[in-house]
């Protein structure tokens, strides 16, 4: 799976527990299924604009924001990556 | 299919335009084919993640930044469709 697919996991994890939300409210809340939830926290399914939208919306923020979040996180990824190699070498 | 999905179509239709490229060419930058170029512009296809990231990148702009044009262009259909409601009542 690609970077974004698992940085988009990440930032759904950290968004919704920043709410203080279980997996199951969260999948209420955005209309999906409690284990595709998981699935996409764990970067193992690559989710649709509408389920980004659906996602979202139950966060209560904008796409763009939710994407912002996701670049964020993708970035300090790839960041940690280069140190990370730098250290190796 | 969503407002959402359409008002994707639209942006992408208006980046790939404003940069003077077919759909040929924005195909071949994305990595995708250009039939389903065509049905994202006409609002028939649901983009995944990954082929939104595609598009991000062969528009050379963020991915927040193509959804927040995105949003934009919700936005306005649907105050067009407040107004002409109001005309019709």
């Amino acid at each position: 799976m690609t970077q974004i697919v698992s940085s988009f996991g990440v930032t759904v994890r950290q968004l919704r527990e920043a709410q203080g939300w279980s997996q199951e409210v969260l999948a209420e809340r955005a209309n999906l299924n409690r284990s595709y939830i998981g699935e996409l926290e764990r970067g193992q399914a690559i989710p649709s604009l509408l389920t980004l939208q659906k996602l979202s919306q139950a966060l209560g923020l904008s796409l763009a924001n939710l994407l912002a979040h996701t670049e964020r996180i993708a970035q300090t990824h790839a960041v940690k990556g280069i140190e990370l190699t730098s250290i190796a070498c």
